[in-house]
C-alpha cells in the first residue's frame, strides 16, 4: 500500500475531456478517472474552470491522498512559456495563444505542464506501454487524424515547437490528396479514419459490388472505419481493398520513419489500427517490405497497450516529469 | 599552446583512406593528415596494416604529442562487439563480419571505436560544424550514395544496428526506380550523383536540346554531377531540370525527416549539394513547402561546414567519445 502523492492528468479532446489521477508509486495505476463532454465552444475560461472542478471531484474520491502535479494533453502545438497553445484545429476559436498552463496553475494551485496529445500518447506508451524502456521507438496513433512520436536516447523527442514525430504528415504520395495541414499527399488524408470512410463511400456511390451499404442500413453517413473493418473481416472485397490501401499508405510513412529512426519498436494505436486487422497487416507488411536498409526483422511491431487512456496517462506522467 | 593527447581518426572509403590527428584541446584542429588509396581489394589484413603504418607516420610528424584513441568510420553497418562490419557494399569481398575494431586495437595499441561513415559525418558536423550544439538536427550527405543522420536530445541517434538517419532510403516515389538497397523509389536512386548523371545521359541520348554533350567533349562517360551543375549555372535548361528534379526528390525525403524530427537545423553536405546551386535550391524549396506542420521558418538550412574531412573528424571524435 502506497500513499505517496498522485499525478493528475487531463486529455483535452475536441469532444471529450478525460481526467485521471495516476499513482506512480503503484506502477502508474489509475486510481480515479472521469470523462465529460469538452463543450469547447464555451471558450477556454469555462472549459478550464470545469477541468479544475473535475479534478476536485476526483481528489474527493481518494481522501487522504495528495495530488502533486497536473499535466494536460492538447490537440495543438504547445509553447513552453505558460503552456500557450496554437493551431488547435479541433477546438473552436478562442483558444489560439491561450496560456492554459498558467491559467490552470492559478485555478488548481498545482504545478502544471502542457503537452501535445500525440506526444502525451508517446510518453505513456514509452513510460508504461508498448514501447516501455525502448532506446529508440516509432509511434503512431490512427483515428480522425494520425499522430505520432519518436523516441531516441530513451526519451520522447520534442523538436522545434514540440512537433517531432508527425508521421501523419510524412508525404507518401507526391501530389496526392490535400491534407488538413495544407500540404498534399501526407499519410493522413490517405490512411486516417476519414480517408477510409471517404473511399468506402465513394465506392458504394460508384456502384462497386460491396455489402457496405447494407451493413450501414442504407445510410452512407453510418459508414465508419469500424464498419468497414467488420465488412472486411466478413470477406467483403471492396472493404478489404479500402483498408489495405489505407494501411499501406501508413506503412509507407512508417517505412520512412524506420529508415530515419531505426527503432526497436513500432507501436501503433488508435481506433482504426486494430492489431491483426486488415489495415494493420497492410501497414506492417508495407513498412517491413519498404525499409530494406534497417535490420527489419529485429523491429517489433506492437499494438499500443494503453488504449484510449494513453493520452491522459501520458499527460499525468508529463505533469510530474516522470518522463 | 596545448599539448594534451590527440585523437586519431580514419575514414575508410571505397577509394581513399583518410587519416587525421585531431587536437580537441585546440577546438578540434587537425594537426596532421594524410590520404592514401584504400586498395581495399588487398583484403582487410593488408588495409588494416596500412592504417596502422599511416597512423605511425602521422604521429611522427607531431613529436612529443601522445595519441590516445582511434575512431574509424566505415561505409557499413557496425556492430558494437569488436566493431564488426556488415553490408559494406562499397568495399570488395572479404570484409563482411570483420571485427576491425578489435584488429586495429591489436595493430595500434589504441582503444578503438568503429562508426558508420554517415554517422561519423553527423558526429563531426554536430560536434564542430553546421549543426554544432543543436538539440535536434537532420543531416544529409549527397554523393555516390545519400547518407544521413538525425540528432535528438543533443546527440546523434544510432538506433538498431547503428542505422538511424538513412534519409537516402526514405521512399519518395512508391514504385519508383530500383535502389541498391533492393527497394524501389528511395531518395538515393532519384537524388544521388549517379541519378543525376544517368538522367543527364538519357536526355542527351534521346536528343534533348542541351549543351551537356559538348561540355563533356562528346564523351558521355565524362558527364559528372559537377559538369551538370556547371551547365545549369550557365543556363542549360535540360541540366537545370535534371538537377531540379533530383534536388526535389531529396527535398521530399527531407520533408519527411522534418515532419518526424522537427529539427532546428537541416545540414546538407557532399559534393553534389553545393549551397546555392540549382540542386540545393530545389531541395530546400521542396522541403520547406512540403513540411507544413512544422514551423518551417524556424528551421535553418545550412551547408555542411567540414567538407570532405567531416568523416575523418567525426571518426576521431567518436573514437575519443567526445560525442
Amino acid at each position: 500500500m502506497n500513499d505517496g502523492p498522485l499525478a493528475a492528468g487531463i486529455d483535452l479532446g475536441g469532444t471529450f475531456l478525460k481526467l485521471a489521477l495516476i499513482d506512480l508509486g503503484d506502477g502508474g495505476r489509475t486510481v480515479a478517472r472521469e470523462t465529460v463532454p469538452t463543450a469547447a465552444g464555451a471558450g477556454p475560461a469555462a472549459v478550464l474552470g470545469r477541468m479544475a472542478e473535475g479534478l476536485r471531484r476526483l481528489a474527493d474520491t481518494v481522501p487522504g491522498r495528495a495530488v502533486a502535479s497536473l499535466g494536460v494533453g492538447v490537440p495543438a502545438r504547445v509553447e513552453p512559456d505558460g503552456g500557450r497553445i496554437f493551431d488547435a484545429y479541433n477546438l473552436p476559436g478562442g483558444w489560439e495563444g491561450t496560456p492554459i498552463g498558467t491559467l490552470l496553475e492559478r485555478e488548481t494551485g498545482l504545478p502544471t505542464r502542457v503537452i501535445n496529445d500525440a506526444r502525451a500518447f508517446a510518453v505513456a506508451e514509452h513510460g508504461l506501454g508498448a514501447a516501455a524502456g525502448a532506446e529508440t521507438a516509432l509511434l503512431a496513433t490512427v483515428g480522425t487524424g494520425i499522430g505520432g512520436a519518436i523516441v531516441a536516447h530513451g526519451r520522447v523527442v520534442f523538436g522545434l515547437g514540440g512537433q517531432a514525430g508527425e508521421i501523419g504528415h510524412v508525404i507518401v504520395r507526391a501530389g496526392g490528396p490535400r491534407c488538413s495541414c495544407g500540404n498534399r499527399g501526407c499519410a493522413e488524408p490517405l490512411a486516417s479514419g476519414p480517408a477510409i470512410v471517404a473511399e468506402a463511400v465513394r465506392r458504394v456511390v460508384q456502384g462497386f459490388t460491396t455489402d457496405l451499404a447494407r451493413l450501414a442500413g442504407g445510410d452512407l453517413g453510418a459508414i465508419t472505419p469500424e464498419l468497414v473493418a467488420r465488412a472486411a473481416d466478413a470477406g467483403d472485397a471492396v472493404a478489404t481493398e479500402v483498408l489495405t490501401d489505407a494501411g499501406s499508405a501508413l506503412g509507407f510513412a512508417l517505412a520512412g520513419g524506420i529508415a530515419l529512426v531505426a527503432p526497436e519498436v513500432v507501436a501503433i494505436g488508435g481506433g482504426v489500427a486494430q492489431a491483426d486487422g486488415v489495415y494493420w497487416r497492410a501497414a506492417e507488411a508495407t513498412a517491413r517490405s519498404h525499409a530494406r536498409v534497417t535490420e527489419i526483422d529485429r523491429i517489433a511491431f506492437r499494438p499500443a497497450a494503453l488504449g484510449y487512456d494513453a493520452g491522459v496517462i501520458g499527460a499525468a506522467l508529463w505533469g510530474c516529469a516522470a518522463e
